[in-house]
């Protein structure tokens, strides 16, 4: 794992939210966009060295939905940057890492996203992205 | 906010979560120390761009000890570097933020550190981070 490329957080609208990080935190925003995949709308904020990517329920049954029904907004998961993600989950499962699922599944801005079961990460939801596809 | 300096990671042994940080994740251990004023021992990783401070609770009645017997171990705030942290208070109360303290407190890497509250930021707990007295 060589960098943090996003921390991603459960908010319950991105419509309530973003005018906090912009006008009060102070964060440019990226992009937004809707991630049928993980039934999703997210945004991306420019954090200067990393993006705080704010993750909107579109479904009541998704993940983000559920995490925030159970624990309320707040931080979902920490995605390091990485390419070769097939390569990367045969290492960690190999040191004994349980991942969330076998292969990597479609994530917002065209990267492959891969996670990590908490249970492995000391209660941290850790995500693996990879954008090598992309050009970055 | 013009940077993540670190994400802090509430964890119940320092010594039983390491191995993983380091063996498992590949990143490089920083430092470890107590800071008192909080309660806590940390050890800080170097996740390339920012880094990942675990929380190990000293007291069972600190503030670390309570949120993992509340909500486990997992993510616990994230800190954005600034300067000039006693300025950054006030624009941030104008603006109708709930800061957690009046005054800056001492943290970790002798850093002046202030936390806003999850309430102001969509249930994320935010903190202040001043290096600036450091030479950083």
């Amino acid at each position: 794992m060589k960098k943090v490329d996003h921390i991603g957080v459960a908010v319950k609208s991105i419509d309530n939210s973003l005018d906090y990080y912009i006008h009060t935190l102070g964060l440019s925003l990226l992009a937004i966009e809707e991630v049928a995949s993980q039934g999703v709308r997210v945004a991306f904020l420019d954090a200067g060295n990393i993006k705080i990517e704010l993750l909107e329920p579109l479904a009541t049954d998704g993940p983000i939905a559920k995490f925030i029904e159970k624990r309320g907004e707040g931080v979902h998961h920490i995605a390091f940057g990485v390419t070769d993600i097939r390569t990367r989950m045969v290492e960690l499962k190999e040191k004994g890492v349980q991942l969330l699922q076998e292969e990597p599944k479609p994530g917002a801005g065209g990267a492959e996203v891969a996670f990590l079961h908490p249970k492995s990460s000391f209660g941290v939801l850790y995500e693996l992205c990879d954008k090598s596809g992309k050009g970055e």
